[in-house]
């Protein structure tokens, strides 16, 4: 065993502080990554503050991970000593099932969580990002290419799948009318992808504050929700809306948006249901979908976009001591567009 | 001008009536078509109580034709006088625009509707199916296929497309769970369609009561939804869902039903919004959509795929002077599974 340290959440309504705990021994199959830098995703402070009413404690959230291996088991082909590598939501999947589905694995029971979840024993509990190492079976690691710096790629493993997956899934490119709903720390990587891919980038956000950085980001166009002309305006408009908006909205008004077989798509997930009403999906056969993060394969194959396109996330960088204001400025939306810990913070 | 015959809503509380009016001269691109039988849907009581609040009257309801050609215009090529022919939901598209959309032109602005519309003038009212005559523009107009009987047919052109278009789209066939729910007049199409093209079929439907024609009429498998173990058996089963129910249902419990990237399709329009909640559609990449009716194309696809598999729909055959004791036979569900008027019975 080697022993990790990190920062966890005790229990639901405590700040997190610092812990140490055990890795496990690497099996012949497994990664040793010492991690550099972890993303901070929304979903850590659901899980932390136990709101999706599932968190195990002692929890050290983080699924947007990067580091360099430091060691690796005798079976590991892909990896060696020194390579730039990722973690993201998950460490192994289809646990339990004949044979592993390479492309539908996310959406699978038999998933194990990077953190707040149990190994395929159902006994180790899993230990996130914000900590120094971590142990993790080769085919569940991730390379980030070498021209991307590490600490703005780290959100990519999450925050960058999640976009990337329903846009190549409902096909954005070139000719195609593509919607980003929310310009945060999911959206601004869907206008960076969307861009990249070809389409034609519209940002839909409540304001116009952050329009600026939404063009220089890749969109072509970049409308205010908070202007009902806005609605008018962009009636019928677009082939692909990727929502990333977790808060109740009124989904019935942007799938009027869509064209004719056009599609929006749930990547945010609201707490309460949302009214639809058939009229805003039967008169254009159009279809309202959801979509969560992707398989190791389809992260692997965005990593890899990312790196031909230059792509990385829009970062603020964080120790780790700072990690509760962190959490209280996201619930603000004040950052842009992601936090990123420096784990060097926690090592120091 | 020609004088027919049918019947008449007046308004939107008193029942239909006999309704003397004038069909067109026809054009040159225009077809003449004596009535022979005409299919009730129950969108013609929607319309003819003005529940959808867009009516005009006098309404001759009616858009489930089928009849023999007495007269084509000069430039008509594809009929001829005796042909056996029908008009199915709109008899105009795409008006006002640079060309035809043969695809999509039923989602289109510039549809003309077979009854309580007007056409392409903007001032002529369009009288439906309930009558004696009709003078239809080539285009819109559909081929009989010889082998199926023309009473039963009648309905293909309303209930069978509304059915055939969305198994096509979401691709129905070899290898596929596909689901029908609702057991009535779309219902017991989609089941002998859906069978034809080759699909695993389950029917859902409140009770069994309508078991034994369902498993005749092809359906592989046959569940109440009134039993809450349906819903813990079949988590995660199709494909494909097609809900023909207009009434609000709770959609999430078959949103449920899904495999991993299915979709449930609406054919039904409730008319209050339905909550959904994100959770029934993300972690599973699961899609909600909607479907209405299909292209001229693909209608005549639908007839011509149901003239090989003898497919037609189960027809009770009534007299014109019946239509009010039907409707209210209609909104009780007391059909097995279409109401067909002998237009006979008007000449008579």
């Amino acid at each position: 065993m080697a022993i990790a340290r990190g920062y966890a959440a005790t229990d639901a309504s405590k700040p997190l502080t610092p812990f140490t705990f055990e890795r496990r021994e690497p099996n012949a199959d497994d990664v040793v990554i010492s991690i550099q830098y972890c993303g901070v995703c929304h979903s850590d402070i659901h899980q932390a503050r136990n709101e999706w009413g599932n968190s195990h404690y002692p929890m050290v959230p983080g699924h947007e991970i990067v580091g360099t291996v430091t060691a690796v088991g005798s079976s590991v082909t892909k990896f060696k000593i020194g390579d730039h590598v990722g973690v993201g939501c998950f460490v192994d999947s289809c646990v339990g099932c004949a044979a592993r589905d390479l492309d539908n694995e996310q959406y699978l029971p038999g998933l194990v969580q990077t953190y707040n979840d149990f190994e395929a024993d159902g006994e180790t509990p899993t230990y996130g990002g914000y900590s120094d190492s971590i142990v993790v079976k080769e085919g569940y690691v991730l390379s980030i290419p070498d021209n991307l710096p590490l600490d703005a790629a780290a959100p990519l493993l999450c925050a960058g799948i999640t976009l990337y997956s329903p846009l190549r899934h409902w096909n954005a490119g070139p000719g195609k009318k593509v919607a980003i709903l929310g310009m945060g720390g999911l959206g601004h990587m869907g206008v960076k992808l969307a861009h990249a891919m070809g389409a034609d980038v519209t940002v839909l956000s409540q304001s116009l504050s952050k329009k600026e950085d939404g063009l220089r980001l890749g969109a072509d166009h970049y409308y205010a929700t908070s202007d009902a002309e806005t609605f008018k305006a962009l009636a019928g408009t677009f082939d692909l809306i990727i929502c990333t908006v977790s808060a109740e909205i009124d989904w019935n008004a942007y799938l009027n948006l869509l064209k004719v077989n056009g599609s929006m798509v749930l990547v945010g997930v609201p707490e309460h249901a949302v009214p639809v009403h058939a009229f805003s999906l039967v008169p254009g056969r159009r279809s309202l979908a959801g979509s969560m993060i992707g398989s190791i394969k389809e992260t692997q194959e965005m990593l890899d976009f990312c790196g031909e396109h230059n792509i990385v996330s829009e970062i603020e960088k964080i120790n780790i001591s700072e990690i509760n204001e962190a959490y209280e400025r996201v619930l603000k939306s004040d950052v842009r567009y992601r936090f990123v810990i420096d784990i060097a913070s926690l090592k120091a």
